[in-house]
């Protein structure tokens, strides 16, 4: 039975991956990092890249927390159980350019004391601009490693993904969607193992679909009015951060560093009162995109 | 007894006189208005001045809803009853001007068919650089119309916006505070017009407050610096305003009208990762005041 020390082994090793190709696609600014402890016990390696070629602010971390489950954890978070571990990857990148998507990954491994267990995490693209091709690239890629992983779970983790990142109140995506997935464990048919190795290979996978979406972004010309829209969908990043995002609301509620939590908000948002893209603009197109459901492939 | 038609008309005539009020201290732009239908019940008049010489972006919303309580409604507001209506004025004015605070009022009746009812409501400023003397004068004006409501309710209701307007997550205060209440109604001291009447003077304290704000602060220069750390201020206030407010809860899960709600948010707003201010610097200063518990006046 694989233990939670070689689990978090593992994940720390692919945060190391993951920083050094992503400073080797901004190609100028390097990561800083921050190590902090949690008072109840645990803590993390924040760290972070800021106003460099590529990436204007973009936040690689790594925690491990554990302690008594709190009452604020319980009734909130609904964790049955007096100690919990907890430990993950967590990923948002935003860069400069308007052309060059959001990105998030997490992956996560959750354990009670009971001896109940469980991943979790996911991958998913917010473009300023949907570019139909290029959703339909990643999630390509996703699909690849699920369907090593297990048959039907692309499909499974691709829907999950569209009710998750969803902003209800403005009833429109984040973004082009991508995988999520929570709770797993073993079944017959799949390991312990092989969730983990699953997740492992989403975290080997995550800077190869980014590059692609940088390379294709990154020499576009850029426009005033694009900025403009980019902070746009950026504030509706942070809605749905704030409002809706389990992993915040986790942080926020069992005690993490708030730097940390927090670093996925991007470096200037904005929000013009009921801005109304011009039909037929791509700004119009991309909105109607991401009102519609779409699993982009298949 | 006083009826909600009177209080919504009253409520109306409020929004009427703060807008004409707050286009006299701006001196350039102008609000312009949206008309709005809920589709349960009710709707309201948003009310926007955008781009102007002292107001980045404002807003003064006039809204009166009902209808049946919704599931959602029931359990995450905790709201009993079959039916409800409820009418307001809510109010966030951003400067473009760093020394000039962002500022927010709201006042609101609340009904339900079991015939109880109640008012809440709520005053604050936030500077993005504390000045003790105007955060002073600010109080001592509410306290004034405080004063002439009940004795006492201005020390309540200084306290309960210091715990209300809170970033727990940061533990600092979203700004210097103000009043706020909640579930007022008639008691043997005070009748339903008392506290009614009150919330008219709040409405009608409201300009005159923030032109002292707006007066000593517009004329004083702006560095580049102060534009980065007022972006910075904003950001926490968009966290306060999706994480914590139960206006922003409510309305969203009301089934409000989203740009309504969400005209609170800012044109820009930033998030810089773990961003220190020097020590000893203005920002520094004014961190350290909203991580202390200070009534102002008293």
């Amino acid at each position: 039975m694989i233990g939670r020390e070689k689990i978090a082994e593992e994940f720390r090793l692919i945060q190391d991956h993951i920083c050094s190709e992503l400073e080797r696609i901004d190609g100028k600014s390097h990561f800083i990092e921050d190590l902090w402890k949690r008072e109840e016990g645990g803590g993390g390696r924040t760290r972070i890249l800021s106003h460099g070629e590529i990436i204007e602010k973009g936040g690689v971390a790594f925690s491990e927390v554990y302690g008594p489950v709190s009452e604020v954890m319980r009734s909130q978070l609904g964790l049955n159980g007096k100690e919990f571990y907890a430990t993950g990857v967590s990923i948002v990148l935003h860069a400069h350019h308007p052309r060059i998507p959001i990105i998030h990954m997490n992956i996560r491994y959750f354990e009670l004391d009971s001896g109940e267990y469980w991943f979790g995490g996911g991958i998913d693209l917010t473009p300023h601009y949907v570019d139909e091709e290029l959703a339909s690239s990643f999630h390509e890629k996703l699909k690849k490693v699920c369907d090593r992983f297990e048959e039907g779970s692309f499909e499974r983790f691709t829907d999950w993904a569209h009710r998750y990142f969803f902003n209800s109140h403005r009833k429109e995506s984040r973004g082009v969607g991508g995988i999520f997935f929570d709770h797993l464990s073993e079944k017959e048919s799949v390991s312990k193992v092989d969730i983990f190795s699953f997740c492992l290979e989403l975290g080997n996978l995550f800077p190869i679909a980014y590059q692609e979406q940088v390379e294709a972004g990154k020499n576009l010309p850029v426009l005033e009015n694009e900025i403009f829209w980019r902070n746009i969908r950026r504030g509706r990043y942070v809605e749905f951060n704030l409002v809706y995002d389990k992993g915040t609301k986790f942080g926020l509620l069992s005690g993490g560093r708030v730097e940390s939590i927090l670093m996925s908000l991007p470096h200037s948002a904005g929000w013009e009162y009921n801005f109304q893209p011009l039909p037929g603009s791509e700004e119009d197109k991309t909105l109607r995109l991401l009102r519609e459901k779409k699993f982009w492939i298949g």
